[in-house]
């Protein structure tokens, strides 16, 4: 099953916001209502963004009734979500090719989708490959990973980078436990990690935000992998918020980090994390939890989405074209 | 208002699971009904479960039917909670008065109440003197602060050791704004030390717990501020869960880190922290936000309560006796 998927003349998307408790399709049929679903993260995830991005240039550019109107809908849908460097890329690609009719543009959407699972299976073995390398797992069952927010399918088109990882290393009898941060302030790990380990049948277990950190003191894990939503010239590693505390623990601990992502989530514009825009969510996603109200009337909050692991802090990236010690190239 | 106190026959406390929709107070009555509160933290805090014990054990002195029973009941209330030294420390404290009565042992415990105070407010002090001579502002309004859980008027009798700080710098004008991790699982930075904060007028701002670390990385934060549950002979600090990963943020920003807690936390018997059970509460908890199910059916959690800060990450401790720089005595 596709997260995201073209049907005839619409785009359909799994609603993560209703996971784990239901399993729900919805049509897309409007660039408000791409725009609408990413930003309330019906879809999320920097690989899915990216194709869902692509997918609705390709849809306005059907119905547009001017190049003007394509390219306010193209600004618009590249602003949607300002962190994830995907979703301007995969924008970008498909709006090159405006000149060349609707049609090659949907054509190039779509391809776009096999592209990205196929990026995501090949980069996935690059990370499991690396790790039956350069890791010993302490358990006889295989490695205990830890993971941070959802990097799996669900972040994707299909397959997964971070949990794709895991997925070959399961593939290959190789996985003991994933332990899983919940990711407040939207639960992604808790809701969509779990609920992704689960159907493959992936032992693990969740745990608080601030509990990531001991547990990898406590030498519990034996390598910790997660996504990005951008890397700087640099190396700097912008992915969900929770990412650095993870990395910081496992500097300190000696415990590898690895960073999965497709090629595309590099920006070599941006010289170092200190030059991306972290995106500031709503405070009602920190003042109440699971839809209820925790702080007391009158409470604010600070909501950013994403922090900036420094380059030093990761072991290793890997994405299709390899593994790359340290983030650069 | 008292967040334990003695009425006559009986011990009275807020219960804090209700915070902050509702200010209630409950009557403990028995033994059975001290356990119960304290293992579902009606009430919490070092400190306040330290005092809450010593109550217990003299309510117990004038109820039970021989000696054996008195020692039954006392080790079953220092069991209660595990990794706190307060609560064993605040038993023996009052069951060595076994001999004289059960009157003498009330009135200790009595005394324990004004004497938490005293010692709360003047570390506090300490605390506030120590931030104005070593650390500048950065803002006119004063010093941004940091702090994790609830170390506050909750956690004690009244007053507070690491809110205490906040309070008695508020008191002299010099608090800008304070930081307050939300503390998962069970919330008691957005819960209650969002609800003290607000009762005392202080400007603040909720975060997830995951969005600690990279506010002190991005500079917004003069200094951290948290409690202790136990300071090992070596220095490590125990608290609640997630203050690790803020003291590893702190260490690499050069932020200090200031960690508030009487005398009584010590525990020199204890190596380090290595040594310390770790006290694993209910799955639920996380598995569950704001009393609504996040995670999948099946699913399951790892919900360590407390971790270990190693001393070299703690730049000051204050207690009643002074500031201390490391944790050392």
């Amino acid at each position: 099953m596709r997260t995201v998927d073209w049907h005839h003349d619409h785009i359909v998307i799994i609603d993560q916001t209703l996971l784990p408790h239901r399993v729900e399709m919805i049509a897309l049929r409007t660039v408000d209502g791409v725009i609408d679903a990413l930003q309330r993260l019906a879809v999320r995830g920097a690989p899915a963004i990216g194709v869902t991005g692509a997918l609705a240039v390709a849809m306005a550019a059907r119905t547009a009734g001017s190049d003007e109107q394509l390219r306010t809908d193209a600004a618009r849908l590249r602003a949607a979500r300002p962190t994830a460097v995907n979703l301007a890329w995969a924008v970008d690609r498909v709006m090159a090719l405006a000149p060349h009719g609707a049609q090659r543009m949907l054509d190039e959407a779509v391809a776009m989708l096999d592209e990205d699972i196929a990026t995501n299976r090949t980069l996935s073995h690059h990370g499991a490959d690396w790790i039956e390398r350069h890791v010993v797992a302490r358990s006889v069952d295989g490695y205990v990973l830890h993971t941070h927010c959802n990097a799996g399918g669900l972040a994707c088109v299909e397959w997964g980078t971070a949990l794709g990882v895991v997925r070959a290393l399961h593939e290959r009898g190789r996985v003991a436990e994933v332990f899983v941060d919940e990711t407040r302030p939207l639960l992604q790990g808790a809701r969509l990690t779990a609920w992704e380990l689960q159907q493959m049948g992936i032992p693990y277990r969740i745990v608080a935000d601030g509990a990531a950190a001991s547990i990898v003191a406590r030498g519990l894990v034996d390598v910790a992998v997660v996504g990005a939503d951008r890397i700087t010239a640099n190396g700097d590693v912008v992915n969900k918020i929770g990412t650095y505390p993870l990395a910081l623990a496992c500097a300190r601990a000696g415990v590898p980090l690895m960073v999965a992502a497709p090629e595309s989530t590099r920006d070599p514009r941006t010289a170092t994390g200190a030059g991306v825009h972290i995106e500031e969510r709503p405070e009602h996603e920190v003042l109440f939890a699971a839809g209820v109200r925790v702080a007391p009337d009158g409470a604010h909050a600070a909501n950013p989405a994403f922090d900036v692991t420094p380059s030093d802090l990761v072991t290793v990236t890997v994405t299709e074209t390899g593994a790359h010690e340290g983030t650069s190239r």
